[in-house]
């Protein structure tokens, strides 16, 4: 059975939803807690404008500033040709790049249309592959609201896949479908798993999931079944959104590699490892985290019997 | 494609978790709006000695209290015979008959063995059915611990399936299979589901499911692809899980609900009127609930693009 290749997004899908800066001594701790559990990714941060997220103003220093591991690779979210050109100057893995598959969340959550989120793509991988250092990186695209929008409601199929047939031929070499504020569910999952996969048979799909109205592992279940086995999650179900207000953020790393390692599916991650970096969390971020298999204790945790 | 049928357990298994008592008519009218929302059955209340749970005293007054529809099927659960009386005295179509799978969890929370609690369980069924009231009475038994003990770990399909043997033997003509406890995970659940259905085809099973490490709904979606469609939920994700301190508990009857209706699977209930419902539920119990569509809305909620 192929093992799960699991991408940690809690430091930046996590971190920028916070409402405080995390300190970068803080970040580059738990980052380099995280790159000796096994996880084959982490999203270490976003070279994004200082002026639009603050909260991530440090990139260059975190890069620079964890311990390099040869068996995590290290990627990060790149908006413009200007990040993309700090990214690689810090040495990383892989770009991510974002765009949204509706119009209104593409200008609500970048200010660009689809359309112009493509032309930035192309900009961009242009930049990656004349730098030096950009030859060897690997290029993401991640798919905002690939499973319907909070504004416009469904995303046909039909878009979704002609969106990825441009950045295909842009040069994307890998695609994540986002549930971008938990609308998916198992059945539609399904579906747009398997045709996505039939139809790019030769491109590695990463899934995306919040855990907004609870389906988040349901989700990644049935994305599984259908062969996938590359996930998104964020440690301690950090990560915001922030059109739903009082939902829970991203699917939780550490409840979905319980999840499947309690089925014999490999993650490839050290879970009480994972679980040690998680309990961390609320002391950093200043609140509960909505993971639970960290209050709970696995499922194979035994109790003393009570005494009457 | 077959309807699930959703039984309710929120007014018993929710009500007797919570810190307070809960007012005998608040209880009826919750469960008379809960009436009136398709769901199949509603486990009403527990005829229980008033001693040993203190919070269903009123079982007598609720059952008799409610609005009686015939299109909703009224359960109770029943430990003993003395309890069975009561209820059937009150007027009602179902018995949910409960014990371990496991001795130290059967010991623990019912103070008898399963052997000790099939003795009890023919001496009901014989009352049951010699009661005047109690021909056209159906008799379920919910089988806790069947995915696994909290004291013990593993519980062997082979002990599930010879206990579901003896119950039957005696009369029990629907099982629930519990996951008391939360420890239950899809593959499990698949094959468990499949095995039982496949040893006893003409007995209809429920499945009990816990959201204590998040996997609740993945769960119920594991269930319903093997063809199960009885679920016990409660309204807002009450109940408890008293050996998993912090953890939520029992799967929540609207997140449910909203899942198998976003894949197009039947469940005859109006989600909007269980949401209004559970939108009270805070001010009855004293807290926020676990309850996920509740805070977020439906996966097919539209919001404002938002101004620049």
């Amino acid at each position: 059975m192929t093992q799960l290749q699991i991408n940690e997004v809690a430091p930046r899908d996590g971190f920028q939803s916070e409402a405080s800066f995390i300190p970068t001594a803080d970040k580059i701790r738990l980052i380099d807690a995280l790159s000796v559990t096994g996880l084959a990714r982490i999203e270490t941060t976003s070279f994004v404008s200082p002026k639009a997220i603050p909260h991530l103003r440090d990139a260059a220093e975190v890069v620079t500033g964890i311990q390099r591991r040869t068996d995590v690779g290290i990627t990060v979210l790149v908006p413009n040709v200007k990040g993309a050109e700090r990214a690689l100057a810090g040495g990383i893995d892989e770009v991510n790049l974002v765009m949204s598959a509706s119009d209104s969340h593409g200008l609500a959550n970048l200010r660009m249309t689809p359309t112009q989120s493509l032309e930035q793509f192309a900009a961009i991988i242009e930049a990656v592959r004349d730098h030096p250092q950009g030859r060897a990186v690997f290029i993401n695209a991640s798919l905002s609201t690939s499973f319907g929008c909070p504004f416009e409601g469904e995303v046909p199929q039909a878009r979704v896949f002609e969106l990825i047939e441009h950045q295909l031929a842009l040069g994307v070499q890998g695609v994540t479908l986002c549930d971008t504020t938990g609308m998916a569910n198992p059945a539609q999952v399904a579906r747009l798993c398997e045709a996505a996969q039939s139809r790019f048979p030769d491109t590695p799909f990463t899934l995306h999931f919040h855990n907004t109205r609870g389906m988040g592992l349901a989700n990644a279940l049935a994305a599984w079944q259908t062969g996938i086995t590359r996930f998104d999650a964020s440690l301690g179900g950090l990560g915001g959104c922030p059109f739903a207000p009082g939902a829970t953020g991203n699917v939780c790393t550490e409840d979905l590699v319980h999840m499947f390692e309690q089925m014999g599916v490999a993650t490839g991650v050290d879970l009480d490892a994972l679980l040690a970096a998680s309990a961390i969390l609320p002391d950093l971020v200043g609140h509960e985290t909505p993971g639970q298999v960290v209050k709970a204790g696995k499922a194979d945790r035994q109790y003393p019997i009570p005494s009457r």
